[in-house]
């Protein structure tokens, strides 16, 4: 990191994920000027020096770096059109997320006005920001990530510069949220299960983790699998997976527990054995996800 | 462990996992008896020292102690069953993954017969068996726990002992499959969903993996939520949850990629919203799940 950038930045949205980035970039030294459509979500960071902006144009003309962190796209675009000619000129790093089709057309859209753009994803938690553990992704041009990388190295931890396709950020986004939330749903899934046949969250936790210790490797054999499009059914298979789901979904059912994920995901295994993969890895459900299985 | 325990066994069923187990009581020194339907499964087994029994009563008569790991209790059943008489008087562990009520029944049947009986469940892969990172569960009387724990030592690992009831061990195994397998169903997903964005699974994984890593302290978080009943949606709330599975989705949607399971996740967040409980954590869907929410 720089100790020496004291650039000043802009906030645009106080959510608890903007106001960790303006308290990192405060820790940092930069002036921070912050503005939040809630005027008062700014009280905390105005205490430790940050400046409130009474409207986003005020924001945006103190700082030539803009952060936008936002609820979705809609809403940087009803923030920053009007503030359009006070923008041009300046750089406006978007880490709302949002998806990579809607990032790439507000990068057209940044183009066509004469905006700087880099689109970014945040994919650690608030708690982590301006610390080592953060995880923020960028995309766009690489000549505007160099330019602004030692202000943004006051957010912390591993930034990862993906590519000049404004999207790809966005991209990685998604897919990650994707593996995310649906091992949430599994987790509450798992905690309920438990409780129904008297097993605590406390007593299952620690076995938890086990499982979730047991990931990075998966994640690592799988990836090999699908980037070579060989899905070798050495250590587990399909089928085996599906007699999994099958049981976790007739227990589930026993206890009258919501069993919607599990039964959708032994379908999507079902298919695969339906289509004669059932001695392949799981990994081989990536392609079965994708579509009807071609014809051999 | 013990060195001194050399106590003869018998492992019945020889898929990969049955293999494992023998071959974890054979480098402990334990002369060990093994049978499986098909017997050409027994030949590695044997080349190390294994005595191969030509039927199942045969190989029970050998050993005091007798583990089973079969496909499920129906196949336990129908080996154990017609060699109830010699089994009567030895101890029958059972390995075999199943609901914790048939584990239940099965002790029923244990206890009608003569047979000492636990129950456990195997929670760490093949390779892992004989090693210390083996996680192995087991249910049932606590003396007899404590007689085989010396033999059972040879399995290696974080070997744990649940309590009496014979189904605690399946309860848990089978929460912890359904956080296992439902994450897997999200870890396909998310390599399928960058696929079609045009990231390969080399670039997604280690980003796959820091999320893997942000588990362990939201499993710790949610077990004090749930055993708390109380859900604060301090940090990140269901309705925050809920727009980013209508992200994932859409995306998925876009790209003609099944949307089943997070369609089905997103489905539990949305009866959670609609019964006001939005600003809570996620934790709160293992309520939901459950059954529709109480009148308040």
């Amino acid at each position: 990191m720089t100790d020496s950038d004291r650039s000043p930045v802009t906030i645009l949205g106080l959510g608890p994920m903007g106001q960790a980035l303006a308290g990192a970039f405060l820790r940092g030294g930069h002036p921070t000027t912050v503005w939040n459509r809630t005027a008062g979500r700014a009280d905390a960071l105005v205490a430790r020096g940050a400046r409130r902006a009474d409207t986003a144009a005020d924001a945006i003309a103190a700082s030539p770096l803009v952060i936008a962190c936002v609820i979705d796209y809609d809403a940087v675009h009803a923030i920053v059109e009007p503030a359009a000619d006070v923008l041009k000129g300046r750089t406006l790093v978007n880490l709302t997320a949002d998806s990579p089709e809607r990032a790439r057309r507000t990068a057209a859209w940044a183009a066509e006005h004469g905006v700087d753009y880099l689109d970014g994803a945040i994919m650690s938690p608030t708690e982590t920001i301006g610390g080592p553990a953060a995880v923020i992704l960028y995309s766009g041009p690489e000549d505007l990530y160099r330019e602004h990388r030692p202000a943004l190295a006051s957010l912390g931890g591993a930034a990862a510069y993906l590519g000049p396709d404004p999207g790809r950020a966005a991209a990685h986004d998604v897919a990650l949220l994707d593996l995310f939330w649906t091992s949430m749903s599994g987790l509450v899934h798992a905690f309920a299960l438990a409780g129904a046949e008297g097993v605590t969250a406390a007593e299952l936790a620690p076995f938890a983790r086990g499982i979730s210790d047991l990931m990075p490797a998966i994640i690592d054999e799988f990836a090999q699998h699908i980037d070579g499009g060989d899905h070798p059914g050495d250590a587990s298979t399909i089928v085996s997976a599906l007699a999994s789901m099958e049981h976790i979904a007739h227990v589930s059912h026993t206890h009258g527990l919501d069993t919607g994920v599990i039964d959708a995901a032994r379908a999507v295994a079902r298919r695969a054995v339906e289509a004669g993969h059932g001695g392949d890895s799981f990994s081989r459900l990536t392609e079965t996800l994708a579509g009807p299985a071609p014809v051999r």
